[in-house]
């Protein structure tokens, strides 16, 4: 039973987000479907940045810092992405990107538990998270590094385990992880479980502290719609926040940084995962843009993102029977924001549909991902892009030279 | 032979820099002397700001990263920043912060040489530098910090150091250290020289290959005026670049990519120090700002920043007599772009200064710090500065309460 393009304008006009799209600016003729990699641009940020810039920078210069408060900048904004995460502000610092901050917390974890020496994250995870814990195994002494898939991890928990590093919505395929049951097979085997937020957080409703997360991390520019490479968020459960320190310890991060102390003394918070000066205008405009999150309930977004992937996989199904594989959880099973469909020819097919206004991205070697940021993605938008889609795929326009050559696409 | 307010005037109708100060917007009834710690508003910065924040991210969204140059930003500013440093565009690459930076390269340099274990700086220099490297020392097993005076630095080079850290221009004084002996010497030990450019990039004719420096990095924020925690640089010696590789081996820093392979493999050139992906707002308005330097003649900035400085202390002795003691250079002898007084009362002299427009800051226990950026400061504007302070100190407005709280400044 295919749903009528009626039926989606019917769906819309019900959404209790709808008003939420016209916070974001969205290019005329265009389907953005890839929110998932990076958010569309919030309204209010370009004003919110010229005030930073013009007035604040231009006019004020260096008493800004506290006259309008860049010094507390990341936590102002954690304080905006803590009810995102369900967490407590004060467990949560932003600054720096989702690389560094693994850095810092798999490295601090491993200083604060030294018999424990064996890092575990699962072999398909985002390449920088498997990098970063590569990169640790080359710098520390002794410590051993297991990729694993998702059916060998658990046994591959044990006292031996450091850390367990996992994304909870996977990059390709958007299929959500259990947390609260991870957690707990952690915590039995005294494992710190550390969690990349990035394709979750702004998408799903997630509750860290119930799930018993130990500690995650995220990025600012995908469904948090901060801009490209918005800074990222670093959490830490209570219980560790004494325990653990960063091993940068750059300046931001002392407990008295204006005193120009020559002993480093962490800042008794968060802040003590600071490390240089923030980025203040990057900073600013994911300040700006949080705002579109203030006062939403969380589980509204999560149910709109699983209907839109709902039926952008039925309308798929529908119209083109057999066509594609389906990477990604199927219809009704808990999905992250995007869609993962394989094809031998996913990457003319990302590019022509492009160039007819349906912006996806594809990732090697034949996936074709498309995000459906629950804010400004309506289910009139789904059922026009498939039909994009279908006409894409039936006169083969993909098949054109120009569709073939390969460019970076991130 | 105090020069008058008139000669003033004339010097800077002389100066051949005077039109670059059009370039920057300056608050009206300021006297901004300090662009050592944030460099003021280029004028084409909010409008290029605007530019990428609206059309690139706003309408072109995820196609901006390769229709816009984003991914290549890093290695473009460096083309820019290179002049100033006398190296090659392909020797440096811009991102992180100087904290991070130092990190990476540290940690690199005692991964690739684990017989050198000894780690050497002065005691008295900015505090990140200090810190980076006793959280090196507390994450790496065996590696020693040795923290000198100047004085004592000859003696302490031996066989056992592996990395010399100083600032060519120190944060409190402005005194500079001579690249090219300390170099000299470093290398005749086999230590890797590696030095912090932030108080003397953009301010101080550099050539780093000159000096035989091995590595280097810096801020984007005091004299390069690329906007509050803009990004850093970092320089690598040609002949280190092939042997020394990150730490932290974030995505951005791969051969490839977007092939999301498993295996990290660092990418050929410099772009293997990134991490993460990498603040696009923030790098942009560094690019815009760095527009400033095109083609200019870095000694003629060194020239006028010197000028400027034995302007003022000039002025001061002959206002001022015995009022301060000048914790900077003498007039005439080599200094970076700025110039320090100790007073008791520092403080609230900087307070009662900022009030009546002369924008300097205080760095404890008692510096009073000026900063003189040949781009837009004027000879006038010493004078001028210079008479709001001797009024200050005689008329003893500082002691005022209001003066006299302290708060956070940077």
């Amino acid at each position: 039973m295919m749903p009528t393009r009626s039926a989606c304008i019917t769906l819309d006009q019900a959404d209790p987000l709808a008003a939420k799209r016209s916070a974001f600016l969205l290019p005329e003729g265009k389907f953005y479907l890839d929110g998932n990699s990076l958010g569309a641009l919030p309204k209010n940020v370009p004003a919110h940045l010229v005030n930073v810039v013009q007035s604040e920078w231009g006019q004020d210069l260096i008493t800004a810092w506290t006259k309008h408060g860049w010094i507390d900048l990341p936590s102002r904004i954690a304080g905006k992405i803590a009810p995102l995460l369900g967490v407590e502000p004060s467990a949560l610092i932003v600054g720096d990107s989702v690389s560094v901050n693994l850095f810092k917390l798999v490295a601090s974890v491993l200083a604060a538990r030294p018999e424990r020496r064996t890092l575990l994250c699962l072999a398909d995870d985002f390449p920088t998270d498997v990098y970063i814990l590569q990169g640790l195994v080359r710098l520390l002494p002794g410590i051993t590094l297991k990729c694993v898939t998702q059916e060998t991890l658990p046994q591959a928990l044990g006292a031996e385990v450091g850390v367990l590093l996992l994304s909870h919505v996977h990059y390709k395929t958007a299929a959500v992880q259990d947390m609260p049951a991870l957690c707990a097979q952690a915590q039995a085997h005294g494992i710190f479980s550390l969690w990349d937020l990035s394709h979750a957080a702004g998408v799903l409703d997630l509750d860290l502290e119930a799930a018993g997360v130990d500690g995650a991390v995220g990025c600012g520019y995908k469904y948090l719609n901060g801009g490209p490479g918005a800074p990222a968020y670093l959490y830490l459960a209570p219980c560790w926040q004494h325990i653990l320190r960063s091993p940068i310890q750059g300046w931001m991060g002392h407990a008295q940084p204006f005193d120009f102390s020559t002993h480093y003394e962490p800042a008794p918070g968060m802040a003590r995962w600071l490390a240089g000066t923030p980025p203040i205008l990057s900073l600013a405009a994911l300040d700006a843009a949080l705002d579109c999150f203030a006062g939403l309930d969380m589980r509204l977004l999560r149910a709109k993102a699983q209907a839109l992937g709902d039926l952008f996989l039925s309308l798929v199904e529908a119209h083109l029977p057999g066509e594609f594989a389906i990477a990604s959880p199927a219809i009704g099973q808990p999905r992250g924001g995007h869609v993962s469909l394989r094809h031998p020819n996913g990457y003319a097919l990302v590019q022509a549909l492009i160039a007819r206004g349906v912006v996806g991205d594809f990732r090697a070697p034949d996936l074709m991902r498309f995000g459906f940021s629950p804010l400004y993605v309506r289910y009139q938008d789904i059922w026009d892009s498939v039909a994009i889609l279908a006409d894409v795929v039936a006169t083969q326009s993909y098949m054109l030279p120009e569709f073939q050559t390969r460019g970076k696409v991130t």
